[in-house]
């Protein structure tokens, strides 16, 4: 089996794995209980609030557990803004922060969608311009799912403190996380998503960073776990495999990284062997090197996929969240892919955990794959 | 070890910890994903929601999985409710329920609090003289979670289908489910909450039965999981671990309760050797087997919680919930327990993994306890 698929998910560490075990087995009291099972449950939760609040260079307090990246992006937009407010935000976000918004602004909340370059970058001077009195937040994802677009987030704090007082600023970095060294204290961020899934920890578990001193309304209201913000009863296994996660990938960070970017360069260089072939998101500073967006020309995406997958090689169309859903993407158009190339466009998606060798079958299926399927086309 | 505090939490099934390795191991797909591993992670999904659809007499396509019990309740309470509609709750609900109409309240949704009589069961004629013809929601809790007290839900139903065409029923049976036989169909309700983590299955995993044809906004939007309702990636594992707790309580209920009921009996008797006690939850039809919640005069529930610690005996004061905000609890006072009772309050929640022997082992270190710590408060 070759996993190309790793901005959809990726496979829990062995060491996640045990983790998730140990608390289900052992610690599997109710953090809110007084008693002694309780306050094992709870050092779990400490001990993973810090593992994740370390690999951002952030304080354990600010960082909240959520179910998932979804809840986290949904937390900060619902709990932030009211009718009347302004936010700003990219249009190439995740369907976590579109659809919020789409629901916001049918009660009142006004949005502006900045465009994207070809690079599917921001544009600064837009966004500039774009900042008004009733700017609540801004929110952009760091790095984008589909084409791996790096955003110039130093650049988005530094224009928005500049213009504003009152909007907030939030990353959904759920895909930069564990792959891009982020320090929050530097980067000056108000609020950032994670998502335990996409750095090999469990499904059905997230983060979100919440700068000291800052509030937001709870969307899940109750007991009052993780101080009021996020109440039920606390997923110690998957919050603790988190924890794991995260203080793997802090250990690991690069490594990791030289190695994707190993497997990216020599994808990309083989690639040229292949005709016909369009790179959206090519090896550079403004894409991320875990993901490779490639336009084959003259064959749809999904009888690509599913052709691969029958070698055993596993990619997407799409983001996971719309490959159901074909037809409806919009991100590489919004990169200006005319309606060809987004129809033959396939997301390899990298981990440590591939081999250069998986490349190398790749390539010779795909070419063996594309000579019949484009003749059929024709 | 003795576990009486099942009400809080559960230890999984050994099951149910397979289920989840075998998720995190071999199922790590995105269930979104196209291809076999996608579609593998779906599968696992699908058997889920037939098997807790199976325990409440549901379809599957009725059943909407969610991170638990408290955001079953949210997406229900938020999800229909708007400004200028009235609600009936009662007044000892789970503060996922009351938490939440409070914040509501806040935004112009009209709350009435139904009292409870001494055993803690509402007030029917309270109830049916409520309803108005703004009420939209009825949301009371089938069991109680401190007291155990079973609400009359068929004469709820019957009551409000005959005042209102308007106004849905929503119970939230996290405390019922996997214990009370629950008819969906036979009972005729609309909304249910459940929680995986009371019937041996994972923290961070429930479930919202939502009646057919009926509707909610989502309160996690995105990438339109669980038909829209629900967005963010599955957490398969837990998900999973859910259906097979669901399918050892579907298999098992009738002799489990049998084996509760049987410790309860036992533990009753056995306390009236034991002088200036009050039982707040005796054993009759109004009250559920797995709960017993006793007043011990003359000693203050934390110091005996903490007593039992030592002798690796595991109790709550109130809920888990509660057990750490001390002097808050609402439950009792709403039964008519003064101040001292109160305060001397201990909840035994038995499951069926728990044995007769367990409760003599308990008597006993109680009778020497209590001879010191009521000797110490004089
Ligand atoms: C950029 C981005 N944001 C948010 C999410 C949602 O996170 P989750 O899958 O944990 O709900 C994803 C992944 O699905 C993502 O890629
Ligand atoms: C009656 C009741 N409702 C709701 C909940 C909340 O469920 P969860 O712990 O899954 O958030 C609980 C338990 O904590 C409960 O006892």
């Amino acid at each position: 089996m070759i996993y190309f698929d790793n901005s959809a998910t990726t496979k829990p560490y062995k060491e996640v794995v045990d983790e998730v075990v140990d608390c289900l087995t052992n610690s599997f009291g109710n953090p809110s209980s007084a008693h002694r099972l309780g306050i094992d449950a709870e050092k779990k939760l400490n001990t993973a609030r810090e593992r994740v609040a370390k690999l951002l260079n952030a304080e354990p307090y600010e960082i909240y557990f959520t179910s998932g990246g979804t809840e986290a992006n949904n937390t900060v937009l619902k709990g932030l803004l009211k009718k009347g407010d302004h936010v700003i935000t990219s249009s190439i976000e995740h369907k976590s922060v579109k659809e919020a918004l789409k629901q916001l602004e049918e009660e009142g909340v006004e949005v502006t969608y900045l465009k994207v370059d070809r690079d599917g970058i921001v544009d600064l001077k837009e966004l500039e311009n774009s900042i008004k009195d009733n700017t609540r937040l801004v929110t952009i994802m760091y790095v984008n799912n589909e084409i791996g677009s790096i955003q110039p987030v130093e650049d988005i704090v530094r224009i928005v403190r500049n213009k504003s007082k009152k909007a907030r600023i939030h990353f959904d970095a759920v895909q930069a996380f564990g792959k891009i060294k982020i320090d929050v204290k530097k980067l000056d961020v108000d609020f950032l998503s994670l998502s335990a899934h996409k750095i090999h920890g469990p499904k059905g578990v997230g983060a979100l960073f919440v700068r000291k001193d800052l509030k937001l309304k709870s969307l899940l209201t109750g007991g009052g776990q993780e101080k009021d913000l996020r109440s039920g009863t606390e997923n110690v296994p998957g919050i603790s495999g988190f924890g794991v996660a995260a203080y793997i990938a802090y250990n690991h960070i690069e490594e990791n990284m030289k190695k994707v970017k190993d497997i990216k360069r020599y994808f990309i260089e083989r690639l040229s062997e292949i005709q016909d072939v369009r790179i959206n998101s090519p090896q550079d500073d403004k894409h991320i090197d875990n993901i490779l967006s490639v336009s084959f020309l003259g064959v749809r995406g999904e009888v690509l996929l599913h052709a691969l997958e029958d070698y055993e090689i596993y990619v997407s169309t799409g983001s996971a969240c719309s490959a159901k859903r074909v037809g409806q993407n919009y991100v590489l158009p919004a990169i200006g892919l005319n309606q060809r190339e987004v129809e033959g466009t396939i997301r390899f998606s990298f981990s440590h955990m591939n081999e250069l060798e998986e490349v190398d079958k790749t390539i010779d299926v795909l070419k063996s794959l594309l000579k019949i399927l484009r003749r059929v086309k024709k």
